[in-house]
């Protein structure tokens, strides 16, 4: 009995808290009285203290049609809370401990999991719409109505319940918002530079699209010693922060004048980007990324989730000539291991995290950072709780 | 002055021999007599020994337009000859020296050959219809006209001329019938298992087509431990010599009965393979291979030049859940290095040649080896010079 430990006022009972809930695709969210269940065996509630704001949420958000477009439910996966309480059988954390939740599954027991070579875990139905395990929902509101999940996470709400395989404990008092981008985006970015294309000192680099995934993909380029570091943006007041990440040389696709991207790229690296990373998700892009790399070894690196769900098209003799595409959720990373990894990072001063937060809200205007992201204005929004 | 060594009767002289040539596309070549001009600086003229067929020389025979539709022409680029004479500023190789001749330069001094990561040497243009540092001809038949070169090679003559990046001295004791093998097929099959997908211990390998090149692949992936090699073909008369490249278990896709290759792959595998290599050339059958590799790490392996120059297309979700698509050229091999190691591979009694020759014919019944490769008849088709 596990769950005896947890000595709250709450433990065991159902938490009435506020949630900003998406009933309808691509119109604002709604802050609404909901319920949350205890947690049941391997599940863990926890007391969200803040989020921020990913692509992918928007992408779901704007989503209004197919099996993945659930309503009313609670987005948000980029986020760091603490424990509240714990169901039966969970060990890895108690009441009190601050935790990381993570969209990506880690189980430590599947093949995957064992393995070095991938993050992939097979824990899971990999839509996490309901809670892993059984499938069903710790929300209700007012009325009743059931409310979904999002990616195994829902951080838009005071509390919610995240399953044991989905979260990672954090040292308390490492600063609670740098946590909190560790939850997707910049691990995202960093861990693809480091796991995926394993970039090397004296290497170039080519990065379309500088939201804060692009830009942390720059930033773990720079701490691997990338000779160059192109950031490929159509907003060209991004130069400026990109700098902040490493980025050495910034082209604006409608500047070149007479040359294409591709063209620029190709002169600035002697003849093509050792890696490439594509961090917006249009396949055109993805094209356009895959042409920039170098025949030999020039890697494409595909982190942006295809928008419209249309297929990459690839020119096989430039395949045969050793190019490679490749794409990673997570980075490649693991999170129970890979992100105490960046934390300490951090804290040794090697890592910048501190420049990926450009604004923050209070919980009741999180709407706002849905305006922010939507714009391109700033990196990431802090929303607090409280 | 080099060639001040060459003391045979012909050095520096024009040498008057018999050439298979293509006259057009699709139709039998025809043993003429040429002229083949003395070799030029950093060349070097080989009489040639033995040759064999390969699917590229099949590709180009039939190709009837576009820049790379040249005529008349001397196909052939799977050989092995002895050195005649050599041009000026040659030291690799002299009079009398057995040769390899391989249509992937390995100048030694460009950053790809430099470099441990790929075997993609920038010499030359490319495409080698003619000689690569002046863009001739050696070649000329009987009534004057320019014959063109074929990928740097030219073997289906008595007498070629080669640059010297473009072979590779071999042991005179080493049979010539295999070193012939590893001028193109065996190589590119064998190395795309090791150099590219770097098959290991216990790992699961799918390969579609088992031709040579597919058969190589399987003797590589056998050498490296491979726990199951699935090997998948139209032919089933396949099925039994692919036992002796280590195939454990055949996929003829007409007999799948009511599953499909797909489906199939992944039960016998556990859920997809580790590694796919498509060695035919089709852009719907990379496609397969693609969805047949496992998530988390599975790659696929493009060794097959698409016959229609059609592009591959690929599902970004898959790749994001850390599948890779790769190719190469010669198998990742970089000839001058690589090639002698398979040599001694063989003497080594570790690596199987013997039976990938199924076949053996005269120069003068060159059309057969045509017709056994269009049939799908055996392996490789041996053809003696003399
Ligand atoms: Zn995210
Ligand atoms: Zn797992
Ligand atoms: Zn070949
Ligand atoms: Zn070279």
């Amino acid at each position: 009995m596990e769950n005896m430990n947890a000595s709250t006022a709450t433990a065991g009972k159902v938490i009435r808290c506020k949630a900003a809930i998406c009933r309808n695709a691509g119109k604002p969210l709604v802050i609404e009285e909901i319920e949350v269940d205890p947690p049941k065996a391997y599940e863990v509630r926890i007391k969200i203290l803040c989020t921020s704001l990913c692509h992918s949420d928007v992408t779901f958000w704007k989503l209004d049609a197919g099996p993945l477009a659930v309503f009313p439910r609670i987005l948000g996966h980029e986020a760091v809370g603490v424990v509240e309480s714990v169901g039966e059988h969970v060990e890895e954390v108690k009441e009190g401990d601050v935790a990381v939740p993570v969209f990506l599954p880690n189980c430590g027991e599947c093949r995957d999991c064992k393995s070095s070579k991938t993050n992939t875990c097979s824990f899971g139905d990999g839509i996490y719409n309901f809670m892993p395990r059984d499938g069903t929902s710790r929300f209700r509101d007012m009325n009743g109505e059931v409310v979904a999940h999002f990616l195994s996470v829902s951080s838009f709400s005071e509390y919610t319940v995240v399953d044991v395989n989905h979260l990672l404990k954090i040292s308390s008092d490492f600063p609670v918002d740098k946590a909190c981008l560790l939850s997707c985006g910049v691990s995202t970015g960093v861990g693809a530079a480091w796991n995926v294309a394993k970039v090397e000192e004296g290497s170039t680099v080519a990065i379309f699209g500088l939201g804060t995934v692009g830009l942390a993909v720059a930033e773990g380029a720079r701490l691997r010693g990338a000779s160059k570091i192109i950031g490929v943006d159509l907003n060209s007041e991004k130069s400026e922060i990109a700098i902040k990440f490493g980025v050495t040389d910034f082209i604006n696709p409608t500047s070149c004048g007479e040359k294409t991207v591709i063209e620029v790229i190709k002169e600035l690296t002697n003849g093509g980007a050792d890696y490439c990373f594509e961090c917006i998700g249009l396949a055109s892009l993805m094209i356009e990324a895959f042409h920039c790399c170098r025949v030999g070894w020039g890697m494409t690196v595909i982190l942006g989730v295809e928008m419209h769900a249309s297929p990459m098209t690839i020119n096989t003799y430039e395949i045969m000539r050793g190019k490679s595409v490749t794409g990673s959720l997570f980075g490649g990373c693991k999170p129970k291991t890979d992100v105490p990894l960046l934390a300490k990072k951090y804290l040794d001063k090697e890592l910048n995290l501190d420049d990926f937060i450009t604004h923050e809200v209070g919980f009741k205007d999180i709407n706002e950072a849905f305006e922010l992201l939507l714009q391109g204005k700033g990196l990431r929004c802090i929303i607090w709780m409280d």
